[in-house]
């Protein structure tokens, strides 16, 4: 099967620089920054509004994509595992699946809460949360 | 920012051959089918139980990618809006996210149940689900 290209929509600017103070799951953070949406695609947040739950795409592009297998959420103490039963960032396809509160919206730059992503991370999809 | 590239790490076969038959979301179907994952990556599937709720990652490769606004669930009674704020498949990086429940796993095929997705439609990821 062949390659697939993506290509960013945005970025994001926050204050994780460092893996090790970035939380295991966005649903353990409380973490704001903010979402740059490029001006190619800014038509598109037509209809986002603040106090909603967004469902946001990253690509993780400092993670190993040679791995299969680790221990589950760092923790040496238990045995290694698939990574497509984990949520670890390492994978073939490193893409994160985030849900977090709109705080914000302005034009093209969304303030979000409940980050577990590194600083410069691109965007690569929104979607609307329907859960 | 540079184009980002990705491998499939697997196909997805189910009888849903046609758009207009297609459910509009995971969670309003009952479909059935099988996640074929490619030789080289089976290793990651360790750990993945059946009875487990996955969330996988497809690529929408028969989606435009070219249109920013659509109707919701294309009902054209409701004006368009922004793809990010949609679930449309529509949107510039047409991945889809799905809750899926596996009903059986045996080495590299996983029986999911939950689809509301186009039978051939490669697979880019799978993850634990923690909602």
């Amino acid at each position: 099967m062949t390659a697939i290209t993506l290509r960013p929509i945005g970025i994001l600017h926050c204050d994780l620089k460092k893996r090790e103070e970035t939380p295991k799951n966005f649903d353990e953070s409380e973490h704001t920054g903010t979402i740059e949406i490029f001006p190619e695609f800014h038509e598109g947040l037509q209809g986002i509004r603040k106090g909603d739950t967004i469902v946001v795409l990253f690509w993780l592009n400092r993670a190993d994509r040679t791995i299969l297998r680790v221990h589950p959420r760092g923790d040496i103490s238990k045995p290694k595992r698939g990574v497509f039963s984990t949520r670890s960032p390492v994978r073939p396809n490193p893409i994160a699946v985030s849900e977090l509160l709109v705080e914000d919206i302005n034009d093209n730059i969304l303030t979000v809460r409940g980050l577990d992503i590194l600083d410069s991370t691109p965007v690569i999809d929104i979607k609307n949360n329907i859960s």
